[in-house]
């Protein structure tokens, strides 16, 4: 399946996509590995009706005349379904959905705890080996969880509009700290240049570009900034974190939630101690 | 040593404490285990100034009276160094220090991450099975450290004074969720009743107890109260988060922040990949 992908087999890289949403790609992402590093990996999130669809849709235009690759990854964490309704209708409204130079692929929770984001930052690391030139990572909806996916990402751009009143501020507050790029859409609108100051008053360290995404505006211009910012996937730093995380995701895994409970019981009633239970636990690492 | 502490005698339990300290006591903990259960394990937490101190020594004076026995822990998770001068001064003062049937232990921060409050819950592990009647955790100092250890007690007691203003209020904001008994210390003083208004108002259902911890005033009423408590230590939720956190703590271990350092240095620079790099990690359990 690895040469498949590398050779740009789409039905294989499809399969192989499933394989690391029910995260059984571990094997195959080891091997895929050496390959990555040289994607431009960008996360896209911002408000609910910012306008982020419109804006990835304009983005992949402009690469795709340059003659290069792009992948786009859809995700709603809020979302039960994977591919679900929304997120089909989603991909058949973009106008790049016939075009083999483009793959798109939603993703949604599955009602698993956690999880999301190291699946996301998995199907990046699929996408960059496949050889694509540009992979797209989109966030429907605000949360915690895009805080958490867009930082996996090299390059996160934050898509704000302006006039959304200090609830959405505040919803905010989360994605300004991991802004690499901020994007001030329906930058047509009034209260657009009062928000620019804004941005720029809280010295945030990252390029402000005004656009209107709808009429094709700031595209080229939001493509050189985030061209322009050394992507966070080939730092230590970034790699760190990341260790840390698939540590803990692969630690949780190893026990289920009904395992846990009897578990507990067993050591509340001193049926069993901790000590060694947590070490039985742990050892089952050793296959 | 097992049977040593077991039969009380003191030295084989200062040595076990120490092995505690230095987290290397799981195989003598796991086997001390099934005689713990017995003992009540209180944690008494609360602002600077608010009296912890007299109140632990008029609790144990009290529970001496009785003809039980009394370990007290002085956690210091700001204090740098173990049992140092401050805590070994506060140590001293104590009027209990030279009570056969009063074990004093004084724990600090050791420049490690984390783990303190799992340290303090094995501490009090130990002192259970040593056959204490009561083990006190009095933590010095505010934070989430101190939430975080006072969690892991069996009963909470919150320690507050009258009249410490908006600032004070704020920092117990994260203590209040875990009370199960407020005591409202210096209770002589102006405020006192407005304190214990507002604390019936906010429906915490924790009983709220008056005291003047100097003049021994409320002290068998904070005491008829916490015995009144039915103790967290037996319950599976309590055992379904200490396992949870201790399987972390332990994963946590295995790998240095040099070691963490270079892996991620080597998966930036593509000589590895983190997948089987998080394998080759996890694998150290089989032993």
């Amino acid at each position: 399946m690895q040469q498949e992908i590398v050779n740009g087999d789409r039905r294989a890289l499809a399969r192989a996509a499933t394989l690391v949403e029910a995260g059984q790609a571990d094997p195959l992402l080891a091997e895929l590995f050496p390959r990555t590093g040289n994607a431009l990996i960008l996360g896209i999130t911002g408000s609910p009706g910012a306008g982020k669809s419109t804006l990835v849709d304009q983005l992949t235009q402009t690469i795709r005349a340059e003659g290069k690759t792009v992948a786009i990854v859809a995700v709603d964490p809020s979302s039960p379904f994977s591919g679900g309704a929304l997120l089909g209708d989603r991909v058949r409204m973009m106008q790049h959905h016939a075009d083999p130079d483009v793959f798109i692929r939603s993703m949604a929770t599955r009602g698993a705890m956690g999880g999301l984001a190291a699946t996301t930052a998995d199907m990046t690391t699929l996408l960059d080996a496949a050889g694509f030139d540009v992979v797209i990572v989109e966030t429907v909806g605000v949360g915690q969880d895009e805080v958490d996916i867009a930082r996996l990402a090299a390059v996160t751009v934050v898509v704000l509009v302006p006039g959304m009143g200090d609830d959405i501020q505040a919803v905010k507050a989360g994605l300004m700290e991991i802004a690499d790029v901020f994007v001030i859409n329906k930058a047509d609108r009034e209260g657009a240049d009062r928000l620019a100051r804004e941005l720029h008053a809280a010295d945030l360290n990252a390029p402000v570009i005004p656009t209107v995404a709808r009429e094709g505006k700031g595209i080229a211009e939001v493509l050189a900034a985030v061209r322009n910012i050394p992507p966070k996937n080939r730092t230590v730093e970034h790699w760190r974190e990341r260790i840390r995380q698939m540590l803990r995701e692969k630690l949780l895994k190893t026990i289920s939630l009904d395992e846990l409970e009897s578990a507990a019981r067993a050591v509340a009633e001193r049926r069993r101690d901790p000590y060694s239970l947590v070490d039985e636990i742990l050892q089952r690492f050793s296959y």
